[in-house]
């Protein structure tokens, strides 16, 4: 079975990590030029609504799939007219802006942080006066890893964070305001949707940011009871129903603290938080991701233990002494150093003092 | 870092997904057109002893490694005077020879079943009375998966063992005969050894054959007291030393089930006998083999419960059906089916339900 994978970051690496040894073979495609993913499957390098490259794409290929949610439309409706394309249309397009993202969160009755679309500076202070400050004006579209964002912590901050990042966006700004949500901490939960329509939800994920970029994830996460756990299954067990999905599907929530947990946002995709199911759980995300868009029944996605993830960000590690600490289990993704990307990531399985050391040496947090 | 390996079968590609994570990359020089590792690295296909193709594999490669020991001791010497090769030639000699292998194993004082070098008709007719009947003819070289072997069971079968595997080798025709032992199981014992000479141990592994195939591992070895796991670790670890070993070394030993534990045979590389560490132990045989020749720490060899390995001999599985069963982990090698070819394995850990339904399902034992 031949797998197409648009895209060809870490993700699409680690993809094809766990889909070779089910007899699975890939082909990426990737504007880049040096991409994680291309020793590891026939590679072209093309933009993505290159209708040539994407013929030359689809030949002989079973299934497609992405790495990423940035797809162009226009790219995902020509695929799915040619060839089976696994999440559907719909999540990737709902997933694409935060606007359709959060009015599916309330149809669903999934609690979300209190919102407003704005596409122009009287829509930003009507908003900015209806949610209150602090309050955090985003892009709908395009934004990761805290880019796109403006957080407005005061009555000056609204015009700033107008200048920002929406003027010059033409007529329609495309933004949106959404009341600053003074969580407790951040968690993740990633299902898994088969073809046959059976779900399987990985356990609670604890994830902790620095500079906007995820560092560390604790799974399952500490102190998270069955009720909050059922809570988060329930929440993506709705999306993956209603959008009809296949694959891995990745929801951040907001955890208050007070027994409250709101929805934040979700990628249609394998997630960074889930990289620690390489070696923490019984089958990881990648391999889950894989069986369902390939129509083979869901592995196990049980935790063995409790693991650590921490991403390698920036900076090469010195990977010898990473590897000298019992139980690190390291994953470089081949891409060189620069500032705030992210090379690499490392999991202990339950070894809190090894994880804690890595830490350290990583200058993580 | 990048590895260049000498063969390209499944042991090369289980290698590299495990290398692939730890940021290196590799090149496969193989005979073969349409081998097992032909798309997770660059690939050379040539004879081992094409020195042209040689220049080429070497060139710009930091370490070099082989997935089986018939390495031609031309092509491993000229390999030597270049760079880095690990194992050391000296371990790929003894294990090419199942005489100097043995005569090893006896100079270090770990028992290993009587034997006797035959090159003529009249050297095995001597041998033949020494050991007495049942006994084994081998060829001493070349021989696996129970090929170059005949079984002598009576008199009669001694020229008829002559006649198969003896006339027509010329002069002399480096045949070794082998006392036949009457044992109750085969257990394996793999070690890593570091370029700074650390070394470590898996726990011994159970093996049951099928028509002179591996079919079936389980580890740790059921019924394998500390007694005996240390003696397997001291034969091992004493042969890593002598041979100034670097990399995963696996010895056979045939348990007699009175206590006595005879070394059978070697293999100076990673072995279908630890295939279940990519599930089953902390750190894989292929990572630790990795981390061993490239200079790197060893990682730790502790077994996560009891793993049992199913070998995917000659046909096609029903790979829905396999995966379908809760905890199976499936490993194909990308070959296509032909009677006696390994064609994958599975690993279930933990599981021995599930691990029975998948021998069913195979027609495993």
């Amino acid at each position: 079975m031949i797998i197409g994978i648009l895209g060809g970051g870490q993700l699409g690496r680690m993809l094809a990590l766990a889909g070779i040894p089910l007899g699975m073979r890939f082909r990426f495609l990737d504007p880049g030029p040096d991409c994680p993913s291309r020793h590891l499957g026939e590679f072209i390098q093309a933009q993505y609504d290159d209708e040539h490259a994407l013929d030359r794409f689809v030949k002989g290929v079973d299934v497609v799939t992405y790495e990423f949610e940035n797809v162009p439309a226009k790219a995902a409706r020509w695929l799915t007219d040619h060839l089976p394309v696994f999440p559907p249309e719909g999540a990737l397009a709902t997933a694409q802006d935060r606007l359709a993202e959060k009015s599916l969160f309330t149809q669903l009755g999934i609690a979300t942080p209190p919102h407003r679309p704005v596409d122009t500076l009287d829509d930003l202070l009507a908003a900015a006066d209806a949610l209150g400050i602090p309050c955090i004006l985003k892009t709908r579209r395009m934004g990761y890893d805290g880019k796109g964002q403006f957080v407005i912590r005061s009555d000056d901050d609204v015009l700033k964070a107008w200048n920002t990042i929406g003027r010059g966006r033409g007529d329609r700004a495309d933004l949106i305001l959404e009341a600053f949500i003074p969580f407790q901490r951040e968690l993740s939960m990633i299902g898994v949707r088969a073809r046959d329509g059976a779900t399987a939800f990985y356990p609670p994920i604890e994830n902790v940011h620095a500079n906007g970029i995820l560092a560390r994830s604790t799974a399952p996460a500490p102190h998270c009871d069955a009720n909050t756990r059922q809570a988060l299954e329930h929440a993506v067990g709705a999306i993956m129903q209603r959008l009809d999905y296949v694959g891995v599907l990745t929801v951040e929530f907001f955890d208050l603290g007070n027994g409250q947990i709101l929805a934040n946002e979700m990628a249609p995709r394998v997630h960074n938080s889930g990289h620690w199911t390489i070696e923490g759980a019984d089958c990881s995300q990648f391999e889950n991701h894989l069986r369902a868009v390939a129509g083979l029944p869901l592995g196990s996605t049980t935790a063995r233990g409790q693991s650590i993830m921490l991403n390698i960000i920036g900076a090469q590690p010195d990977t010898t002494r990473l590897l000298s600490l019992p139980g690190t289990h390291l994953h470089m993704y081949g891409k060189s150093p620069r500032p705030g990307r992210k090379l690499g990531h490392i999991t202990v399985c339950d070894n809190p003092k090894t994880a804690e050391s890595a830490a350290a040496l990583l200058h993580n947090c």
